[in-house]
């Protein structure tokens, strides 16, 4: 069988990490897409650090599209449906199945119906399969949906992950409003318009996957405070005991069969030697448990993005969210050896 | 839909919580199978303490599969395939699907091969599936191949399980070679003649689970010693710092792809505070690891047999082994929702 063809959208961290992982598994890369006019030119190789592979990063996604008729388009570039929806259509409009690690598109149908409906059709049409995945696959779902399934009842599920907001830059520490005294942090919040959280895309998600009915939604912002002074290495200032160093979204989920959800994301800065987690308990008969120990988010939103990339060639039509997929396997060969026959043309 | 039809086939501990579990989901229990001289003529639900089902235990299985006609039987006598091979070929000439909690029916194929072959061409043959579940389905195989998933490359994973031997009786307590000295547990080593592990067969399971290709295996037994002394309430008796207290499986499977997989399970007489465990720790790209806490083993065995029903009777004919059927999900509703329509007769 011949090798899977692929495009990259998206050269950011992610998209170089991807670059590497999918050459080291077979995965030829025929494109990359990027608007940043830094990165525009150079070749995806040396930009992910991997050494020449004679893509160059391009600006018109179309054009790169339409030449080099991937099978499958590795999407990175914002989070949510709205804003990502044209470059999504783009790609399946050119015959190309689409992985994405926004993180809406994990399970669309709870905050963004309509788009997701539209882009549902658009892929029937063409013949291809839209799907997002990313660290949540298997660690928020599959995994947690595969434990589940040792209840007998449920009666509450409450999951909870950290991120530490100092490894992804200013920009990242400012919109967790780091720094901020507890009242000024209450002030910012009665003002601020924030996008919908994606604890409730994921809930949603891991609902489907245990064959409950959401009922109701709603989400909390619970502010995270220095019980010592911690020092930003991305902002380079040491924040004092009792300021903010970022917050939680907490979103609560109830289901037409009685168990209630809840998924707390906590990002703030991280003290010395605290490490990403994802931790999920049980009430129920019996009740359950679930632990990753230091959890490396960063490597696994890489790994499973690129892992799904069978599922997705394989996958019927349409906008296929995970729940909805196999649970994601480990890939020892190169990857089309998981590519039904005769999926790729 | 009509309600799904179940022989309970054994009747002990796991017959009796199952027997809680499926009415309590909407199962009717329409027959008991047991020899034992003591429990035949009882109430199979005064048998399980939950009150008079009207289904009395009875010796002749034959008999109880050829009047009642279950849609399946959940079978909990024997651990090993060649004790138990006859009574399945028995359910499944009855027109039965099957799922048991035998050890070896998780994965035949590696230990038992023959028998397996014999027993799958019978199952298609009737047009019915075995499978076997337990504990180890979601704990040992759809938990971790769901996170092996999310690696680039594995070198090894190691996985550790415990048990407390004191709770299951003084011939257990025997059989663990409790008390002995370490000279005195080597010589029992030496001259015993053992059954194969049960690692071996969960181990191949993981494999084809993951996409690999078993290579080689071995077994190695080592003793748990009492770190200080301690107290077995089964056999009454305190055992001092220094003797054995049981003893580990460990099971190491090397594989055609390269990673090496180590299963080390531990059956011994617990101190204060100890409980089942869980954990599986991953070396590669990334590291990953994976712990669930305090494992209700016991009550995780009987949810996940029974909520096994619906896979086994949606599953094609045959001997289907949990690593081709679905991850385990959760039953909200009673069982008969989440069989395939047309399924049931």
């Amino acid at each position: 069988m011949r090798r899977i063809r692929a495009v990259v959208y998206g050269a950011g961290a992610m998209g170089a990490l991807a670059t590497r992982l999918m050459t080291e598994k077979g995965v030829e890369i025929v494109g990359a897409i990027a608007r940043n006019p830094d990165k525009v030119g150079r070749d995806l190789g040396e930009f992910a650090g991997i050494g020449r592979l004679n893509v160059p990063i391009e600006a018109d996604a179309e054009q790169v599209l339409a030449t080099r008729r991937p099978d499958v388009v590795l999407h990175a570039t914002q989070s949510f449906l709205p804003e990502i929806k044209d470059q999504l259509a783009l790609c399946v409009r050119s015959g190309a199945n689409v992985v994405t690690i926004s993180e809406e598109s994990f399970y669309p149908w709870s905050s963004s119906p309509g788009i997701a409906a539209e882009l549902d059709a658009l892929a029937k049409e063409n013949g291809v399969t839209i799907t997002g995945s990313g660290h949540q696959d298997s660690f928020w779902l599959h995994q947690v949906s595969a434990l589940l399934g040792t209840a007998h009842r449920i009666n509450s599920v409450y999951g909870k992950a950290t991120w530490n907001a100092d490894e992804y830059g200013a920009d990242i520490i400012q919109s967790k409003h780091v720094g901020e005294t507890l009242e000024q942090f209450q002030e910012s919040m009665a003002s601020e318009h924030r996008p919908p959280t994606f604890g409730g895309n994921l809930l949603s998600a891991l609902a489907q996957a245990t064959g409950l009915t959401p009922k109701e939604w709603k989400t909390e912002i619970s502010p995270v405070v220095a019980d010592e002074d911690r020092y930003s290495n991305s902002i380079g200032v040491t924040l004092s005991k009792g300021t903010v160093i970022g917050y939680a979204d907490i979103d609560v989920m109830t289901t037409v069969e009685g168990p209630t959800f809840t998924f707390e994301m906590s990002g703030y800065v991280f003290g010395e030697g605290e490490s990403d987690m994802n931790r999920w308990v049980v009430k129920g008969e019996p009740d359950l448990y679930l632990d990753n120990g230091r959890v490396p988010s960063y490597t696994t939103t890489c790994t499973q993005w690129v892992n799904r990339i069978p599922d997705v060639i394989n996958a019927p039509a349409g906008f296929v969210t995970p729940d909805q997929l196999p649970p994601l396997r480990y890939r020892a060969l190169p990857m089309q050896n998981y590519v039904t026959p005769g999926a790729l043309a």
